[in-house]
């Protein structure tokens, strides 16, 4: 059995989305962050970094969403949710999400963590002004190729499309409006009628997993 | 044969290190980055990120590095890089390559990079104020645990170890002096008594493959 730690509308969606296709069992565990239990001595327990997602396995505890992607797909293999067989299409999918991690997500991140990256507020201030153009960029890179079509690797679902959706779902907050993005925004309507999708989403606003 | 695009200096030289590693035969193709030549139509059309690394294969180009350390590992199995039996070892390696990724390169780039994320002078240098702390932040928690030692995975050596020299080797122009990490500092000098570290160093400098 597979332990979710995670909080609504974090990047965790996406490891959450893996594990609802996967068809492995699974339990989650929603954190309080608007009262900080991601800084609790408990859950620092579990993840010294503070952050979500963490998923706690018979093995140990695993952090960061490419590697639990990577990991799902390698754990359910009759999911076909990565290219296991090819190690340069495993590569590819890597790559996707290894940019959706360490650029996109960073990107992201400036809106509302920009006190990780400077104390002052006008640089925060700053920071978030520039938030919409970064994700606009990372985004038209994004669907002027790296997203094949229909899904990230093409005819092929795959744990980068969780991934692309929870970080895409961003982008009005961020004041990207979806529709002037329509690669990305049928992407997202595709998901959407995957019934894995609308059981995550279901299970995360409800904090339980659901039979 | 795999061509690697790289610049000096850059975490570019983790996967570097990994091809020498690896037995498998390689080029390496140094961009003059002073001279943008990473904004080059030429490059873009490599990479249209206009970053390093770039892994030219013989089935397409692979970026991000997380990914093509994997991938390294994946082709050449015998030099072991990779716990590629073993899911969850995968994965442990794949956390640690990408918590390197998204968020100790990202502290770090915040001193020389902030005009992605802020076009005034002013936020730029608070983001420069911050880099140190944020750095050492970083450093103690992997020195807490993630680097299990003597390698980052323990007793196995792997692609991890590769990148971590590479950003350790970052630390003092960031304001982190290495005496006071010792065992970042012993992991790094462990790290340079290995042959395929000392011929890729090489290789960076001079801008070809030794024989």
């Amino acid at each position: 059995m597979f332990t979710l730690f995670y909080a609504p509308k974090t990047c965790a969606r996406a490891s959450h989305i893996a594990l609802a296709e996967s068809g492995l069992p699974y339990r989650i565990q929603r954190l309080d962050f608007a009262g900080g239990e991601q800084r609790s001595p408990a859950y620092l327990a579990i993840n010294p970094k503070g952050r979500v997602p963490a998923l706690q396995t018979p093995r140990g505890i695993l952090t960061e969403t490419p590697a639990i992607l990577a990991f799902i797909a390698q754990s359910a293999p009759a999911a076909q949710l990565a290219p296991l067989d090819d190690a340069f299409a495993f590569a590819q999918l890597q790559a996707f999400n290894s940019y959706l991690a360490s650029t996109v997500h960073v990107a992201h991140a400036h809106r509302t963590r920009g006190a990780r990256w400077a104390d002052d507020a006008a640089a925060q201030e700053s920071m978030q002004r520039k938030v919409a153009s970064n994700m606009r960029d990372c985004f038209e890179l994004i669907a002027a190729g790296m997203l094949q079509g229909p899904w990230v690797l093409g005819e092929r679902y795959s744990v980068a499309d969780a991934y692309l959706y929870t970080i895409a779902s961003w982008l009005p907050g961020d004041g990207v409006p979806l529709d002037t993005l329509p690669q990305i925004q049928a992407h997202q309507a595709r998901m959407e009628e995957r019934p894995a999708v609308r059981k995550a989403l279901a299970e995360e606003a409800a904090g339980q997993v659901q039979a």
